[in-house]
């Protein structure tokens, strides 16, 4: 079911490439888009926007600019967080350079402009911008959080949360708006689609939080343990800090702000410290309650419930990944 | 006369600052938009919006979103050039950091849309944003046509002037058909406007060129002779390779691939090469034509003529600084 979005997605992607010259430019933004992924925003926006409107293929340069949109912000991403690989591959920064990986991030941003005026919806337009100009504004707000917590030992849990909202959450909720919005949803409707994305987002966010740290390497597809090792301020972390006693604290944030010698025996101290106060599962029935309170906003769209069953299903093939 | 654009600009610019959070994210914004400048771009969208429609004050928005634009490009440019200062002050990358540079140039680039979009213009908002689309891609690709010339040695002289043109007209082409099309302007009109920016662009550049190797220091607010000691391929250099016989055009080439160890004999060297083969007198002559052919467009303006006076006081006060 899914797949046919993804079919539909690529095949005009692959129509549309970026062969705009100079090379040197363009060159990287195609690498980039091949690079591959789920494809989750794009198919997103073409589910959401045939809730309302069988001819899903009109969404299409809507799933093209969230998609570029998504991928400038990767490119630049990977720059300040100094990545050198994504999806398994060199990032642009690396791949070519520093400049490179800017000035094609900052093309692949302006074309994101581009699709979105190619949708044909001429009363909403004005309302798709504005909401795709918020969430592009919000993803970087919530990049520039990420990084002031790095030098921060007190971030709050609902700090880290609206970081976390506004970095992945906006951009799946806002894709599901403009989709309702270009469908020509009710704004009761457009309203419960972003509540839907922005829960799932968030709820997929802590689900990855718990995987870092609880999941079985093959099946997570990275080495377990890996925010640990750098010291990331996740959800579990964060939470242990609120709950733990004071000399459990004292170690944790011991543990947590020295460079890594041993990953092994810090990753299993850390566990330790987590498990203890039984983090996992306060995490997980977190996750769940924004995953029922997705769930609600979706059963509220006023739509025949045969045509929530396809993205049901997404979601629950999305946030199922911890048993 | 500019004085009250300017000054109309500026208090709509200190009406309207980044006060978004985190300031991590906006307090380099607001220096960048701070540190000054001639408001060009602004200036020109605003008497170009006056040319169909009196009140110029509509077009404070879209004012707004050109020299917001201009300023995004200066932040990114900065790092690829690696440059330490603009206008006598840190740039952003240096007073603050990398990661910073990137991330408040990003938001400074979405931002210049949500200006754009408070525009009341209705029905030509979708060709406003196209036209805005088009010159932002085109400024990248300016940009990056200026990196690769560093590594060639065979830049054409056709190349060199669709780089600047890229790089530098494009935007006051389109900060003047930008407010045509929001004044209501007939489409020849706008044309026209266009042309006027693009050649007045032009011919600005060549000033520049010739400005930093034969204007006086005082005048120009520079050390002389910049270009020459950064080996830069402006137009006097690929003008001089063109025209000179093959031993100047090998001893030229040397000077202009070697680092200066002696600052003021290279320029001298160069500066008689360039003499021999009149260079000053024909980059003078290209000036002039760009200029002629941007007062054409002028008058070609279904307009009073009267009302052309002050873009055409403006045109030549940025273009007479040679004598």
């Amino acid at each position: 079911m899914v797949e046919s979005y993804y079919q539909a997605f690529e095949a005009y992607r692959q129509q549309h490439p970026f062969d705009g010259q100079p090379s040197a430019l363009y060159n990287p933004v195609n690498y980039i888009m091949e690079l591959g992924g789920k494809r989750l925003r794009p198919i997103l926006a073409l589910m959401g926007y045939e809730l309302f409107n069988p001819n899903y293929e009109a969404a299409l340069p809507l799933a093209y600019a969230i998609e570029i949109f998504h991928n400038f912000s990767l490119v630049h991403d990977d720059i300040m967080d100094a990545a050198p690989l994504r999806r398994g591959k060199e990032t642009v920064h690396t791949k070519w350079n520093l400049n490179t990986a800017i000035l094609s991030g900052d093309v692949m941003l302006i074309y994101a402009y581009d699709y979105l005026l190619l949708l044909d919806a001429p009363d909403r337009m004005t309302d798709i911008l504005k909401v795709f100009n918020r969430l592009a504004r919000e993803v970087c707000e919530g990049q520039q959080m990420d990084m002031d917590f790095e030098t921060r030992s007190d971030v709050s849990i609902p700090e880290y949360l609206h970081m976390i909202e506004l970095k992945t959450s906006v951009l799946i909720a806002g894709a599901l708006e403009m989709a309702g919005l270009a469908a020509g949803a009710s704004a009761e409707d457009v309203r419960h689609l972003y509540e839907f994305g922005r829960n799932i987002g968030l709820a997929f966010q802590l689900q990855d939080d718990i995987l870092d740290t609880y999941g079985e390497a093959a099946a997570v597809g990275k080495q377990i343990g890996g925010d640990i090792v750098q010291n990331k301020k996740t959800y579990l972390i964060l939470k242990a800090q609120e709950l733990a006693s004071d000399p459990d604290r004292s170690t944790l944030a011991t543990l947590m702000s020295t460079p890594t010698i041993d990953p092994k025996s810090k990753i299993n101290a850390v566990k330790a410290l987590l498990d203890k106060m039984n983090i996992r599962q306060q995490a997980q029935d977190t996750k769940t309650q924004y995953q029922n309170d997705a769930f609600a906003h979706l059963s509220a769209l006023s739509i025949p419930a045969a045509n929530r069953i396809a993205l049901e299903s997404l979601a629950h093939a999305l946030l199922d990944r911890i048993s």
